[in-house]
């Protein structure tokens, strides 16, 4: 642990970057060496700034590090985790591109430029290879990798077993998310408790265009979406952790059921991105019984890396229909961003 | 109120069976003379033997009514609410039936008969017109009448608006169900708390399937469903009352979205039916906010008995997406069956 | 209702403010000619400006109405209700007084000081006659009539029914209170589902005082407490309306326990409130289950008015325990205001 | 962990069976051998019998292992631990002491016995020193060692606390519990969804008296109480894990608030329990945050074992107010029955 590479978490208060700090603890590639937060906190403690909303207790090393303002210049480090909201993440994160640094963002503020790549090291680590381009077209010796919305996660893991096997032409996505996908204090009490909110905004855009990135492929100087038509309906419910999609989905090829299971239960990382310290393991599970996934009792399988799937069953209008369960702030957020990081170590993007 | 027609209520102590009651309490038509419950229970007092979980208070001449043995051959009432389980439904309704006794049902237990009509009288009243038939097909004097599946019901009376405005060709259809609609003790609180249960038995089989009978047609004999073709997914959520159903429709011929949505909103139940006691004022409410309906604010739109829709915007794969909430025990359960018995009185079917 | 008396509304767009809409529908004594909110959204439509989270539909004259400044110079209404926070209660509900208005308030500002009256008209109308002393003391022409904290409102009316016909010592009082009292947007959701927090800002200390506030009288110039120790332990749950009080209760006298049920359920109103528009009929009901009362089961009886008071036993410490429920936005606050304002009228201290 | 001690679980697949299950994989001193449960249940796999409700995935063994008949004469084991119902361990658990086994009991039928203890090893060890004395007066081999009740568990541990510093004389308790002491299906959600029930059948009873026998001591060839009074309301909430308590207190001595916060916060289990595989560590945490414990942050502290004490602060009435977490099927159920048997072990009280 004596070489660990020095690492930034932006935006370390909020729910996503608490997830960043407890993923850290004891993370053997790479060590906090600055954590900022909004102008209001910079200086304080970070145990005193930030309310911890995790089980799992804060690690003490972070409850003594001070609240840094998030400027670029002032701090060099090699890698910083991004929790901002993508208004600011639109500006800041290019300015530490531009001193050197390679960001791994949650925000959506890039994901949409033809040259920043969506990473799922699970399902596309070859992206990773826009960042010499990206690098040189903007003249930036860091870098923006971004992970995907925290919905599009696990369904793009799960599609993608089908799309190498059959082939994908049509998707149908209902998601029933959970409340700590919209960060904190995030959803009101009086909005959820007996009821539903069938509303997320933003999000059924980017769940019908993330994953056709995802599964794309670099062409010249861009990402090349697959060619994949994506319907989406969002919902919010009253769940902690772990986001569901419902998925009905028509394909390129028409497999026997048992074989479009054993297609999702067989799937494997790319070599590449297999052994990393935060791959899952195994990267789907496939449950056979008739009522899971479930939230509650399914989100931490692989220590909540895993994508879990069920009730893989027929579907009358297009090919076969299913339940795709992913952990919303782990493998659809820091979880990710950290996976990718740990992917970009290998590839030798990250400076040490 | 000297003349109402006297009524039972099978299976009067379970959370539909306690609807009835509610519903029944100043009935301009009815007047409940029998109440039966299990074998357990016969003798007791009804306030006695039922656990009441409603918040409206249990009226006062259904405390002091005495459960009956749920036995047709005892008791020569024209109508007779069931609230049965399916099994045993399937065995006794069409005893009481065979009495002369019209069964109007929540039981799924006949419903895929051909000549029982699955009956919403704001969509199609014309289906009762069955019931000679079945009377002469099986030699009842009286007759079994159902409503439909309580996930089925509203999402009907919102695409019978389409279908006759543009016909029908393909929907998906994802359910978030209330917790009522799986009866009491129904699901238990460890099972649904910070959780979804993607998973209810029979009851996609049930959306596939009865929206086709109810938007269909007699011919001859029997009731021919319409040409459609429906893909279902059902999940349990940590809601009271309320079901929500995202819809993507393919629709027959194109409208403008706003043409789309006026069709819902200017929908007119039937001539026959649209001024019986229970009808919904209005049949349909379409939302204009970006973020409704819910259940827990729009479940009671006109008494429980209005389809609320909400979010109708385009769909990427078919034409349009929406969203319609409908209360599953009112609408969809007790409130449907007492509708229905209107209905049937008005079109003479009710010895009175 | 032509001779309607005009009212205001302040901070008419939050929880509390909504309640007080809702309330004030078709209201046979107060017409509301004013609303108010904050400067943002001064001159918009309060349909717009207001994000309604009551299952009741707005009433469509307040949906038109145009938000006005919290300014009393500028409009002469003779009653206002405040639902304005505590801090701005504190300068804003002066002004207003000192203009000529009466402000029946819900804010926690003015509670504490011995010329302002916590009125509960079923518990201590008289306290109202310390108007025409704050009057005097303060050189108003308006005043200041406040109702108590909506933990304190439910146990208070069940205290003095045993204050009445025994006397009491002490209470231990702990309470299971909704997320409503919060206002909006209030608790966030991750704080609440599978928890509780055992934790509510100042809200031990009102409990502890208010009661014995209400329960005492007026001597001299101000309201001398009754001399009663109250200890209290607040904790928020998971329910949307409806809090609960767990109470150990010394008494003065030991009476058997069917005495003590039996003074709680003949407790009467004073005369002089108990016809008025929004009296609770009955003032307290005592349930007789031995899981009664429920919030979700029994905030509504008596239009929420009413307080419902279950398992009177024997404590091993004290004399009795018991439970109380009181709707904490309907008797405990909006519908308070407005029951006070009522006897106001009747007592004359509102200018016609 | 060549030479475990054989272990049965009777009533293996029930919400506390499950926890003993898992907490029981790879435990260092017990090897499961037996696993019993309901008739209709017996000779099939312990994977196909039991519907597993925990997140933690069923140990493998456990899965492949077939369930036996509750029989005492069938099977030697040195040690069982019970999850059965009261009333069947009324006779059952007898049975099997006088065959030679030892019983960990979650069961509160032998508890009141004055010759059984209710054990918690880092609060009575010595009340262990009951066994032989119960052995002989009962003619037995084995013999039969309860753990309190789940409520009673927490509040014990910190009453302890206090107990040896300033001694007791007063308490007032009110619980708020978890779903799952209720078992399984145990609550039906919809009691407990927007809800809170104020009653537990026969807890409050539990509560008043096991606190008092935990905090006795032998003499002669009984356990006699503790002279305390307890006063206990108990609420069910809308919580999956974790029972908290509002504990108002009189203590025999009156120290200043920070020495009875350090009296908590230093408490030591005694030498003899303190190193066991399952003691929590530490025994008690005493948090300082002003709303803390929390069921859903704080119940895991110590792998579950810690009891969790926060808000100590001065009361009204007695001396101190605080609050008690403690996991209810871990340190209040199954983890507490092991915790017991290792007690047992290191005391030489069952035959290896």
């Amino acid at each position: 642990m004596t070489n660990r590479i020095p690492v930034a978490v932006l935006a370390a208060t909020g729910s996503v970057g608490q997830r960043f700090i407890q993923l850290l603890d004891d993370h053997p590639l790479f060590k906090v060496v600055k954590l900022t937060a909004s102008d209001r906190t910079v200086g304080q403690k970070y145990g005193h700034a930030c309310h911890w909303i995790l089980p799992e207790e804060m690690p003490a090393w972070a409850r003594s590090m001070e609240i840094q303002p998030t400027d670029p210049a002032s701090f060099a480090v090699p890698l910083a985790f991004s929790a901002l909201p993508a208004d600011i993440a639109l500006e800041v994160e290019p300015a530490f591109a531009r001193e050197g640094t390679l960001v791994c963002s949650n925000a959506s503020a890039h994901r949409t430029a033809p040259d920043v790549p969506i990473l799922l090291p699970e399902v596309n680590p070859d992206q990773a290879d826009i960042l010499p381009i990206q690098r040189r077209l903007r003249g930036w010796s860091g870098g923006i990798v971004t992970n995907s919305n925290c919905t599009s996660t696990g369904m793009t893991v799960a599609l993608k077993a089908l799309y190498d096997a059959f082939g994908l032409k049509k998707v149908l996505a209902v998601s029933l998310q959970a409340l700590s996908g919209a960060g904190y204090p995030g959803v009101p009490s009086m909005d959820i408790i007996d009821n539903v909110i069938p509303f997320i905004n933003g999000e059924e855009r980017k769940i019908e265009s993330e994953p056709c990135k995802m599964l794309g492929r670099i062409e010249g100087e861009v990402i090349k979406p697959a060619d994949l038509v994506i319907s989406a309906h969002a919902n919010r419910v009253a769940v902690t952790d772990g986001h569901m999609v419902c998925l009905s989905i028509e394909l390129g090829q028409k497999p026997a059921l048992k074989d479009a299971a054993k297609a999702l239960r067989d799937y494997q990382a790319p070599e590449v991105s297999r052994d990393l310290p935060s791959a899952p393991k195994p990267v789907i599970v496939v449950r056979d019984e008739s009522d899971r996934p479930q939230p509650r009792l399914d989100r931490l399988l692989g220590k909540g890396m895993t994508t879990v799937v069920g009730r893989v069953r027929p579907d009358p209008l297009f090919d076969i229909k299913m339940i795709v369960l992913s952990h919303n702030t782990i493998r659809g957020a820091a979880g990710g961003s950290i996976f990718n990081a740990e992917l970009l170590v290998k590839l030798g993007y990250v400076a040490e």
